[in-house]
């Protein structure tokens, strides 16, 4: 009970793996914005299997259908219903998921709370679930643009030890998308994919981080004291498969600074009220305080590895799995757009909702 | 609009620092648990200002009143309402901050939003606006222990750069209660301690973190999609003033494994599906698995510094700002009981959630 | 902002009558229920036009597909997600509602909200919205009889002046199918259906009410003070199209009693607390008290009528718009499951709030 | 677990007839608003006991106290607490209602529910936990006009049989004000308050309808499909204590009409679209469409009455009750604050969230 994110502008996720396709239906869009499947598209498959050599080789299109929403290509204001087919549906290739519990996957803890669950693939457990969210989050991204003047943007910062030298302010779209692995350092970017190949042909698999940033965000928006803006974007990313953390501006490293060393001094720019550092990460007590929004989520390695592991069987025997077929090195680049979504869904959200109660 | 948390045991917190008072509403409690003021005091007492040498020294005792929901010592079913009332509202010490707003303090971020702002006190800002969730807190964790068999603790595991040696799956209650930093180690006690003081004469101030444990959680709590266990326990804590980052189980440090070393083997023990390593932190796929859940929460330094800072004035001119009065050198030590009220409120809530669904 | 319906278990609805199809996805479904398409296809064809010779002909056979949510003929706990698609979208018949506001229709106001409004068909204030609503209840109804022992009924009791003699707590399904208008009273059945065959054969409609039967229900049911069943009911009721008027129990006839005598009085009764009268309709302050909770639905007359009559443009002018090609004189009995069915959403939602909070 | 009401302008009202008191926490409420507990008060006064020979003579000043949300006289946009010590708490004066339940009360089914209840006063369920609703209704009323042109009215339009004849779009507060029944038709309310004191001197209780009016609501609230504007007001009725029915526009009485008589003609006028006739009650399609917007709730008559009574007591043994002490003839007249109170409050709700998806 738990597949609705957002409060004004609200998404509603279904669909399992391997059953007749997963969707979303979005709620609460402002009307009369141009949209068709053309928006949504470049994002689906930005995260789709397949798309380099790096990735999981699941073979599926994932090509996207509007179903609702729209009239003459424009929002109606009404519930926007899109949905992918599934097509690549191979359950034997997980003949022996039926009856072993993965480690470190969702497969037990399913199991435990519904007594039931969809095997094949990991039904709702498997990452195909974020197709809604992705699908979702280019609407999200199109009315941050053209509504807001707000740009969301994320990328690999890391992977396992191979760490980035990115500047929020400044990183572009282009050089994140330059390479397969999305990640704007070049030098860095060769060093990761080189890596993601090395363990991919050990069979196993490798983690890392993603940065996410916004910018242009006016300040003002968050709703304090429980939905604080880095509250709602640390559920958001705490919300996506594989994360184990989540940090904003200065985050963990800010624990080794004073007080003094920390606070971010304001000073009068071009007019605005600016901050001289961003160590606050364009956030204050739940408020988007004007600067560069970024924030990187941790995410672990992909516990399915081609590799025998001790387990337990759906009949509570001790037993044994190895990993056989499709295998995911890397869940980072595919993971790229996802962080994006959710950041847009996030900060979308929080736009109308201050709309709502202030007036602007 | 977001002073509500949970869902369906739901607390709404009110009350400004130099208002009339402080509280909370508690909705959804289960109906015939013994209640009164001597189960929710103690916690409060944790929480106050002026309980040591290291905190902030503002006088309030904090004394709570429950005003509804109860009747002849036990819960109705109906909202719980308690309060604190105000005392020590000494508007004259905070004169220079209704005309300056505080450098990495909410009062800039308050007034773009909201187009005024309480200045005495920090107003809604203030930590004294964790006393609702303290108090409801208290009563989730009564909730847990009695009715659930769940063992909320935290504690402080690290400050500045001086680490604590703590076990979660052992750590005691009196152990964090044995020193004034609340931390079990008490060899990194002794140095917190110390550290603290010199911070504290220098004007300045210092962060940390706190870890938080919750043990005897029956797998089968949390749902996915969204209000994946992990993800909700991250908002909880995100929404805590101070707090910048979050993570559960191997955390960041686990984008260091692959996947073979990340991945918690299961074995059956006494009976149960276990597993021989809590990389995971007691959470896999957003659902809990019967281990121990933990996690980490760091808490940035403290603003307020008794030192002459670069700012900005409420009419817009570049000024400076030093701080005078009360000085908090660290806030670790008082937001220790507020980790554990957040942990217990979202376990609650998951509870009750779970029980909805799934009957039991 | 508001496709979503009820707090448990929850259904979001999608579509408009000439988009890609009519949809609804259900959340927080218990696990383990039996579920296939031939539980909800029943309700569809009840709901479905062209059915009789009394209600509107478009031909549509209304098939449900369900997406998600189920594995080997068993709920997951996952969300259900159901889709009918359109078939019979012929704009061409609606070409005059393109620029012009048909009277105390959703047109005019739709267009005043949104700046733009999908006219073939009425769009989303089609009563093809209703087949998502129909789905779920059907879904809900077998919660209900299965896990809770609680049968839902609802049946025409009035068309226009005819007023139908019938016993909530007796009245059979059977005999409510028994006849094409949907009324367990056959003598007034058959002046009700002659009645609408001759304001059908007018170019005319006419409205009439619906009562709404649920039994089995056990005392304890409601959430006040703002969620009490009979305002649950009621909103559910009111969010029908073309419904205007709802009262439970004795309604706006109980005005005209004094409290002596509208007092239900209680009595053991084999061992139960039980009324002697049931003026009250089955609840109190807004909690079931174990009787037969009843209750009726006023639906206006459906508003397109095959009359010239006077409206404005989209252009706003002055002008006359005549009804023509497809035309419902009467949408009661198709009503009568979407009744059922809102009343079933309410109650189970209901049963799990009430076992979430008191624990069964 | 329902104590809270509204999506963006939101109340969570507390407290038991002989607890502490009673009270509510407003949250959403816009920014700067000038505010000050003469706001306040009367309307509360306009609710209070003892306030004529007509109504229940409980003696409570009602004297509201705002605990926090304002600052220097004006809205801070944070939660606005207040709260009504309870003062004439005389339990003696209900002694025998810890022992018996009482016919149509609340008493068995909170029982039944909870499994405890506090007798004293009715707890939860007496009529004093509308104060919060009143309370916070005058701040929605004062919102409404000043910010949205927007009035709000109720009135009595009928006592048990005599019912009295008022025009919605014309009807003056002061009218209304004018007598101690609140019904703007002089003449009727003689008749009106002769039945009541004849009710009264018997020791029995009466009935009746409150209409409800909101003059100035422009074309656009309202958020289909299930948060239909009619059906927000048709729960926030039944959500009142002692309700049974809600009808608005033509309500029960338009289903004797065919749809040609029915329709609403759309006509221009002052560069307006207007309609001609109002049988729609101001909304369409669940959304308003700038006509006045009127409604009537049906009010049974007060449970407590004079007399003996069978009834269960709570060891479940058939037994009889006399009412004894104060004893309310009719709760109309208080009611019409309440009906005003809860308009409002579903009225703001709307246009906020009008403003968040629609941008104005």
């Amino acid at each position: 009970m738990a597949n609705t994110f957002g409060h004004l502008f609200r998404i509603t996720t279904w669909g399992e793996s391997h059953g007749g396709g997963v969707g979303v239906v979005v709620d609460g869009c402002p009307p009369r914005i141009k949209l068709s499947e053309t928006d949504i598209q470049p994002d689906l498959d930005r995260r789709r299997p397949g798309q380099s050599s790096i990735v999981t080789p699941r073979k599926e299109s994932d090509t996207v259908q509007i179903l609702s929403g729209t009239f003459e290509g424009k929002t109606l204001g009404t519930p926007i219903s899109m949905m992918v087919k599934n097509t690549d549906a191979r359950s034997e290739a997980y003949g022996e998921m039926a009856t072993k519990f993965r480690p470190s996957h969702a497969d037990y803890t399913y199991f435990a709370k519904f007594g039931i669950r969809a095997w094949p693939g990991g039904g709702r457990t498997s990452a195909r679930e974020t197709i809604g969210r992705v699908a979702a989050g280019a609407i999200a991204k199109k009315i941050l643009r053209e509504q807001f003047g707000v740009e969301i943007l994320a990328y690999v910062k890391q992977v396992q030890n191979i760490v980035a030298d990115v500047v929020p302010d400044k990183v572009k779209f282009n050089a994140v998308e330059s390479n397969i692995v999305r990640c704007p350092d070049s030098v860095a970017a060769k060093k990761m994919i080189s890596l993601i190949e090395r363990v991919r042909s050990q069979g196993d698999s490798v983690g890392g981080i993603i940065e996410g940033v916004a910018r242009g965000v006016p300040p003002g928006w968050g709703e304090p004291v429980f939905d604080r803006l880095e509250a709602d974007l640390g559920k958001a990313m705490l919300s996506l498969p594989a994360t184990k953390a989540f940090e904003i501006g200065s985050g963990f490293g800010g624990v080794l600074l004073t007080g003094l060393q920390h606070n971010d001094p304001f000073r009068m720019k071009g007019g605005k009220v600016r901050t001289t550092t961003n160590l606050s990460g364009g956030i204050q007590g739940g408020i988007s305080n004007g600067e560069t929004i970024f924030f990187r989520v941790a995410f672990k390695p992909v516990a399915t590895v081609m590799h025998e592991q001790q387990t337990v069987s759906t009949d509570f025997k001790n037993t044994t799995l190895k990993g056989r077929g499709r295998h995911d090195p890397c869940v980072l680049p595919r993971a790229v757009p996802m962080v994006e979504a959710m950041t847009a869904l996030v900060l979308v959200d929080h736009a109308l909702r201050h709309r709502a109660q202030c007036g602007r």
